[in-house]
């Protein structure tokens, strides 16, 4: 009886997840500026029944500590760069994005200034919110992440990678920008490439990083808006350093 | 013998503070700018040897929860609103800046944009980094605090306070700009009212939040720069909203 009770709760569970990872993100336009409304989803990368087949004896490999899967044998090839989860595909940089758009869905959006609109911050970490943002001629993965370093204390991290190699995110410089309550927190960084791994950018806290408190400052009902800019580097290289 | 060493190790660590306390302050101009070299102090304010005569039955009254000495008669005067030390005096208003100076020692500058540059970041938490910086015809209060709200994760916490009332305050806005290594993180708000106990803004989160690797990307050679600029509230209004 009781495992019945807990595959019909694993069960429910994964359809749960899958109608939210599914829910429409709506897209519209408020004062000249994009607005994207992003879902949550909670993340499934680290679910140890899903993964278990594919983390076998790979971790020790070639690929990027972040990526469990096969070893890849063509070194052009780039693994799935999908934060959400472990997918054993593998292909050219230059079909990532087409990728992500079809296999994962995380919707892409045009335009040089938008807005991401993350909803129901009060859902328990780990939650991802993900976009694409097609900008400059390139795709940029933006990546909201709910975690609890340190237990009991969830926190918010935000940034942007280019999906190219690291010396093309050296071209462009991002900037996420929180204003609401008389307050603004405005984070500005050259994007790093999604090569590099998202998992360890958080890690290293070289990011936006929000606390619950400042989360809820500049939450309205719930939903945490972050507008989004990107520049060529020129730009920010010129401006007079402190 | 163990008693006598006890004694002897915290007469040291008495004399220490006390010559950290008042290491010189050093002022220099970088282009154009006003640098302000600010030593650490360790915050005695919780020591409980030095306040526990303070904190006997005054804790319920009419004062600010975070301050703790004799009930204030005359509605008028405030407490001291040094955030190092649990200090018994009280006065009026126009008169905390100059007791801030003659008795505690905390340097003013003048300047619409100065630099605040935090020697040793290293140094263990409790500690913090304090000066007045003097405005618009105003006084403000700077603080950066190392602090551990979370055991073995310390954090820094800077936040500016007018030394005046709230409705003052809100005349102003304050902004807070670290820049270093291509990155570059600002805060902005409405500064509060030292009479709001820099205390409960920092428990509360609402100020810029650093956790230890991201003060690590903005530190240089241990020491973190931060610009400072405050405007009247105007301008702030006057932008655009997201």
């Amino acid at each position: 009886m009781l495992f019945f009770t807990q595959c019909f709760g694993a069960v429910l569970d994964l359809i749960h997840l899958r109608f939210q990872h599914y829910k429409a993100k709506r897209v519209f336009s408020a004062a000249g500026q994009l607005v994207c409304v992003v879902n949550p989803t909670h993340s499934l990368k680290y679910a140890p029944t899903l993964c278990a087949a594919a983390q076998t004896s790979t971790e020790q490999g070639i690929l990027p500590p972040c990526h469990h899967h096969e070893a890849v044998h063509d070194p052009q090839l780039v693994p799935c760069v999908c934060p959400l989860f472990s997918c054993p595909w593998e292909g050219h940089l230059e079909v990532v994005v087409s990728h992500l758009r079809q296999t994962h869905h995380i919707n892409i959006l045009q335009g040089a200034e938008i807005v991401f609109l993350a909803t129901d911050m009060h859902l328990p970490a780990p939650t991802d919110w993900i976009i694409m943002h097609s900008c400059l001629g390139h795709q940029f993965l933006l990546v909201l992440r709910k975690q609890e370093k340190y237990e009991g204390h969830p926190q918010f991290f935000a940034t942007m990678m280019l999906i190219g190699t690291p010396t093309q995110a050296d071209n462009f410089t991002y900037r996420l920008e929180l204003n609401r309550n008389q307050r603004r927190l405005k984070w500005e960084a050259t994007p790093r490439s999604v090569l590099e791994c998202v998992d360890s950018v958080i890690s290293d806290g070289d990011c936006l990083v929000l606390n619950t408190s400042l989360a809820q400052l500049f939450s309205d009902n719930g939903s945490l808006a972050i507008g989004i800019a990107i520049t060529t580097s020129k730009v920010h290289n010129s401006e007079a350093e402190m």
